[in-house]
This record gives structure tokens, C-alpha cells and sequence, in this order.
């Protein structure tokens, strides 16, 4: 099976589907490190959801306390489905670009574009930065995600 | 590389993968469509839950009014967040039945009655119309990614 | 284009890529039963959050107590959402990684440990087990998407 596993390793040598791969685990790495920060804040604010989670602190009143929910935790719970929402439509379209013939210099556009735009919503979410930050960071991310849908539907179309 | 090239494109002029690309975007932009709706009602209503997107209205307790829950925001909010539950797992089994050799008229039968249920259950979910209409809709949803779980299984199986 | 199609079929024909379909399937089946085991305790326990949703227990005040929230309903909705924030990243990592030439007993290593950890985890939440058994399942299918991504930008790095 060494021939198509050859046909395999040509598909990751593409220098378009190596910078979709390259920024689609940027930005998924970015994703998975919201729940270390979520996990973060509530170890150091003692803001837990499940009764199991407080056991350590011991038994009824005194660990029940600390079921509670935070506002530092809460933001970054909101930070991180706002990357699914987000990053899901990305993956899902940005794979079907990579695969549509764009050239290189306008699709590494697209991923730079994007990955920035999502570790930008992040900072102005956790910092937090006053608005129009945030919301211009997700305008711009939803903005490349719609260009690449229209390259997308532009190429493949089957109805 | 252009043999690479050419490689990638016809990936993409397979009339099965370009059925997956064209109804994968569409249900994508949908899901993202419901940003859209609540940042309209989050602003129509005047409902918001971070600090910082009330800063417009002033200072303290007049801007601290409008950090509240809204039933259109949260209704919206739930058909999101339902979308999301359901379309992730047809971007992936969809994607892997595009490439299992399915028929060209069964993978586009299960592409459009999930894309039509998936449109169905957010107007069910909007307007709202009565049960069972949003509860169908989402077992038709089901049930299509079920069967197209099926082929993906029976044809790749390796444990 | 039978020619295209023998193309395809190498894909899904490839060792590795087949296991990612399996696991990948099997890991989207496993999140997606969530959404019956969510449904079963609102229906048991009678707990809704759509007014539409009770409307066959009566109108008015004798419907409205069942818009409520339940304990069990909502740590299977938790469960839940922490497939997505996991199973999201799995997908998109796992598939590169199964296209960057990883060999076949290294790729079922990834695959059956991510599988089997996030399995736990369910079982964990749900049962539920005394931490840190939720905890640790979490850490594991973590750690696993993470050493995938490694892989993947040590093969495919083009920023």
C-alpha cells in the first residue's frame, strides 16, 4: 500500500493545504487552551459546578460554598463557545477552500487573516479591551470565513 | 507541483465531494447566520451580558440596566448552540461519507434532506411554530447523519 | 469520471485514514447520543425550556411549572458541550493527521486512547464518578490531541 500512501503524503506536500493545516491547528490549539484558563479560574476562584468537583475541599456546607458561578469564569466560558460558533465554520469551509485551487499568496491572506482576527477576539475578551475591539475581531473573522464560503460555492457548486 | 495541483482539483470535481463542499457551506453559513440574529436582538432588546457592550449607554447604573437575559436572545442562543450539536457531527461523518463511494443521487438525497431539516428546525425554533414541528426536524437530522454513519462504517471499518 | 472515483477510493482505502473514520465515527456517534440522554431526563423529569415544549401538559400555569431547569438535564447538557470543546479539535487535528503520513500502529495508538478517554469521561459525568476520574479522561484525550498536532505542524508547517 506504500502507492497510496504516496498519493497521501502529496495531498500534506500541497503548500495550500499545508497552511490550511498549518492555521486550522493554530487555531484549534488557540481553542483547546480556553478550557486550561477556564479550569484556571476556577481553581483559583473556588467557582465550581459539580458537587464532585468540591469534594477535596470537604463534606456539605463547607465545599457546597464553593458551587458558585464567577464572573472571571464565565467570561472566558462565553470566549470559548464564541470560538466554536466561530472556529467550527472555519474548519469546516476553510478544508473545502484549501481544496478549491486558490492560489497561495490569497488563501495564506485568508488564514493569517483569521487566525489573527480569533486570537485578537480572545485578548479583547479576556483583558477585556473596550468595544468596538471584540466586535470588529469577530466582524473581520466572520468576514474572511463568508469570502472563502464564496470562493467555495464559486468552484464546486452542486445543487 | 502543479501534478499536485491537479490532484487537489479533481478531489473537487468529483460530483459527490462537490455535492458534500456546496450543502456543508450552506448549512455552515446558516449556523453562522445565527450571530447575526443575536447581535440583532441582543440590540434590538437592549440585552447584553458583558460590561464593556454597555459602555455606549453611559456610566453605572444607567448603562448596568441593559446587562440582563432576554427570551429572544436566549431562544436564539439555543438554536445555535443546538446547531452546533448537530452540524459538527455532519461536517465529519458527511465528509467521510463523501469519500466512502457512495451513489451521486443517495449522498445528495442525504444531503438535502438534512440541510432542509436543519433550515426547518431553526424556523421551527424562531417563529416558534408548535411542537412537533422543531422535534421532527431534528430527528429527520438525526436519522441522516445515523444512515450516512452507517455507510462510513460498513465501508471503512478498522478497529 | 470513474477515474476520479478510483481516486477517492484510495483515500478511504488507506490504512490510517480508515481508522481516523472509524474512531472519528465512532467518537461523533458517542457525542450525538448525548442530545437522546439529554431528551429522556427532560422528558422523565419534566423539565423543558421552550413554553411550545409543554404545551401538551395543558395552557397556562399548569404547563408553566414544567419550564424549569433540572440537575440531571443540566449535567448531561455540560457533558455535552465539553464533547464539543474536545471532539471539535479532535476532528480537524485528527484528520490532518491522518493525511501526514503517520504510521498505521502509531495512528491506532492516538485514535483508540482519544476514543476511549472521552468514553470515560462520559461515564465519568454522568454516573458520576469521584474525581479526579473526570478529570484525568479529560487530560488524556488533551494530551493525545495535542501530541497529533505536534505531528502535524512538524509535517505540514507553512506559515
Amino acid at each position: 500500500r506504500s502507492g497510496e500512501m504516496a498519493k497521501l503524503t502529496q495531498l500534506i506536500d500541497n503548500e495550500v493545504f499545508r497552511a490550511y493545516a498549518t492555521y486550522a491547528t493554530i487555531v484549534l490549539l488557540k481553542m483547546m487552551l480556553m478550557s486550561l484558563i477556564t479550569a484556571y479560574f476556577r481553581i483559583t476562584r473556588k467557582a465550581f459546578v459539580n458537587p464532585e468537583d468540591t469534594a477535596s475541599f470537604g463534606k456539605g456546607e463547607s465545599a457546597k460554598k464553593y458551587l458558585r458561578t464567577d464572573a472571571d469564569v464565565e467570561r472566558v466560558r462565553r470566549g470559548h463557545l464564541n470560538d466554536l460558533e466561530n472556529i467550527v465554520p472555519f474548519l469546516g469551509i476553510g478544508l473545502l477552500y484549501a481544496l478549491s485551487g486558490s492560489d497561495l499568496s490569497t488563501a495564506l491572506l485568508h488564514f493569517r487573516i483569521f487566525v489573527g482576527a480569533r486570537i485578537t477576539h480572545t485578548l479583547a475578551y479576556l483583558i477585556p479591551l473596550p468595544q468596538p475591539a471584540r466586535g470588529l475581531s469577530w466582524v473581520v473573522g466572520y468576514a474572511v470565513t463568508i469570502s472563502m464560503a464564496y470562493k467555495v460555492l464559486k468552484t464546486a457548486l452542486y445543487l
